[in-house]
């Protein structure tokens, strides 16, 4: 479903409880809306006549005549606002009802209700800013640490579309130099002089959204979470030791449900590092149906994981170990993988490391050693520290759209290398411009919008 | 604990999670520690310059330089401001992470947290409000009904303290007369044409605050809703039928936990009318000696409530009602009291009602005919219908406050009938003033200024 441009909107845009709560007006009759139901308490004083950046103070009377509420109301002319349109806020007491009354009598004036991030999204079709930064908007507003602040407010002050735009440029240069090169074709005794040129500006773009692909790891790990997967034999002790590292009782809910089967996740943050923790089925040779599915899963989980605990019970870890090492070992190739030796308390002979794994002995329920372990994962995350600066990618929509931008250049590499025509190597050259500009929603289709925007809420 | 009113004191003034989020900076040091973290984006423009009830956009800067978020600052200079100081708002992006950001950069600069109501505590002691009106701000912005809104908002604008204050230009009138007949007073043979125009005024006082006083139960049933107890026999269905009014499993906690004993309470609204369940202990004849004291209590709470549902299992009605009726029909006497035959699907022959007494028969369980049991609620309630010009006392503190305005008045009455001297009359003059005054906060002490504002929230 698609909403009209032309409506003037109006939606709540703090949340519920506080000392203030905000309502957002937005369109051609933002100001004479909101002043068909305000009343200055300068008399005579006029919301149509105000200057835009001014405060009014004044009172939000209903039909009956009755005082709604005290309130303090911005005033905003096009272009000069959020979303680039006339737009007033109006702050209230931070009370539901009265908020609830303010939008109902905007509506009855002739407003629409905002969808989820329909004044970003207004922002970005009236050129306010680019999808990229409109989208790094959400990402500010979720930030919870310093490093996701950091790459959603870089993403928001256009870092990342500045980025786009150099590639752009060269790609344009190289378009340039192929459009040279095809002037020249006629004269095939000519050397091309430039066409090493054209190979080192190739190389040299390929470069750069490659070093964007790859950062997207880096990028989802700060965004969603460094992924940890807990594994081992059931009864090994991974949920309590889950429990103990979030300091909560969360996965005690599979308990009384009567299913450790399902996969549950959480987060924690060290030392500014945040990781997720995927809490796996127990590991043992089952009949059960339903429970082999769920180990299956545990191994698929590894797949996702960066880091892997592997717990072994220390009264039985070498038992437990040589049960599963052909099974785990292969799928940890690329992850760090650290053996937990758990229940130390209980077994004085605590078995020898294996070579090569990275290995803590801890008691989960008694929470001994639990802040080695926790060093332990904060070194074996391997984040980079981020700076206002650095361009990284967040979005998994940027991600797809590098992705495709990365083998279209690469067909041009290829193209070159092979020689073939500069009619051809321009089509990969414009597929490539395509997909980067997708980015910025230059060539944005409804569909994309509407998928981005719906994960807004409502007032933003 | 008593904090400096000297302070410059932050704080946010929105709840967690909304679009926006508005932090508020107040005190004759606030528009410069904003300064001092704001950068306008408009180069060469200083906050220090802007008009008061102005917007200025710009970055907030962290001290690495880094950009912490773009905002909105709203400007305000004394006294044209809610504290009566200086004061910013500062409208940033909806993130926990930026407000706490921007809250530690502020206090870097030398603000101090504000305490729970501390700004509205400010424009109280700046004269911006009385007492009362200060105290209506907690609750307008509690109201979630039309009629508590409509009470605090008259509250707030003043309805309430003009009342006190024709009191008190009547009472002052009033000590005018007494004065006058204590002149006269030596003149013994002189008669006192003014003593009927005395007692006259005095009984128009006495009215007026017997007045304020009784509309406390409506101004509380408001507030905090119509309270209503439900009482009956163990397994009467009482926990059931509370449930299915409430649209919610709220009591089954009370299963799990495995004590039905405790006293829950819950509100739900009916056609604008607040009722405040109280889910009491079943009655039987018990040797279990908490549960005893439950029992106990379930009697004592029939004596807060202002309707008793009285539920009676409609297979044995007749017997549960000869064993309790002696027991509970006098405590019931000023009480609105509604037979609930429960269970009516199990029982073909219903009792005939008890003579006085309203009835209705329900299935709690199958929830039939629970919407003419709350239209029966709504019509026991006898609520007024409240308007904005109402003046109906909410306010325990004003409630207490007004009984010993009352007492005094009364006392001068009586002094009159006993002919006493003028002398002493104006004491108890006085002391009414005294009282009407504590309320509108003229004789406030420290201690009722921090009880008063303690239970208001942070940022207001």
């Amino acid at each position: 479903m698609s909403y009209s441009q032309e409506d003037t909107i109006c939606a709540i845009a703090t949340a519920q409880g506080g000392a203030i709560g905000v309502i957002r007006v937005s369109g051609s009759h933002a100001i004479a809306y909101t002043s068909s139901i305000f009343r200055p308490i300068k008399a005579g004083k006029k919301l149509e006549d105000c200057q835009p950046y001014s405060l009014t103070y004044g009172s939000i009377i209903n039909e009956e005549g009755e005082l709604v509420d005290e309130v303090m109301v911005s005033l905003y002319k096009s272009p000069h606002s959020y979303t680039g349109e006339d737009s007033t806020e109006i702050a209230c007491h931070g009370s539901s009802y009265i908020l609830q009354q303010v939008i109902q009598l905007l509506i009855k004036q002739g407003c629409r209700l905002a969808q989820p991030g329909e004044y970003t999204q207004r922002a970005f079709l009236n050129g306010k800013m680019d999808l990229s930064q409109a989208e790094a908007v959400a990402d500010l507003i979720a930030a919870s640490s310093a490093a996701t602040h950091r790459l959603a407010m870089n993403q928001m002050r256009g870092g990342f579309s500045q980025k786009l735009t150099e590639l752009r440029d060269e790609l344009l240069k190289f378009t340039a130099l192929i459009e040279l090169e095809l002037d020249f074709s006629d004269h095939e005794d000519i050397e091309f002089a430039d066409r090493t040129e054209l190979q080192s500006l190739a190389s040299h773009i390929e470069q750069v959204i490659a070093h964007l692909v790859d950062s997207f790891e880096v990028g989802n790990a700060i965004k969603h979470g460094v992924p940890v997967a807990i594994i081992g034999e059931t009864n090994a002790g991974k949920s309590t030791l889950l429990n103990a590292l979030l300091g909560e009782e969360r996965a005690i809910v599979s308990e009384i449900s009567g299913t450790t089967r399902d996969v549950i996740e959480d987060t924690i943050n060290i030392q500014g590092i945040t990781f997720r923790f995927i809490d796996t089925a127990g590991i043992r040779q089952t009949t059960d149906e339903i429970e082999s599915m769920g180990i299956e899963r545990t191994f698929q989980k590894i797949d996702q994981a960066s880091i892997v605990l592997w717990m072994l019970d220390a009264t039985c870890a070498v038992r437990q170990y040589i049960e599963l090492e052909a099974q785990i070992l292969p799928l940890c190739k690329d992850k760090q993988l650290i053996l937990v030796y758990n229940k130390e308390d209980l077994s004085a002979d605590l078995p020898t490391p294996t070579a090569g794994c990275q290995h803590i002995a801890i008691s989960a329920k008694k929470g001994s050693h639990l802040d080695e372990l926790r060093q332990l994962l904060v070194q074996c995350a391997h984040l980079p520290e981020i700076t206002q600066a650095d361009v990284i990618v967040t979005n998994a929509r940027h991600y797809e759209a590098l992705t495709h931008a990365l083998e279209a250049i690469r067909r041009v590499q290829q193209g070159m290398d092979m020689n073939i025509s500069g009619d051809f190597l321009a089509q990969d050259i414009r597929e490539c411009i395509h997909h980067l500009s997708d980015i910025v929603g230059e060539v944005t289709t409804d569909n994309t919008l509407q998928f981005i925007f719906k994960h807004f809420c409502v007032g933003k």
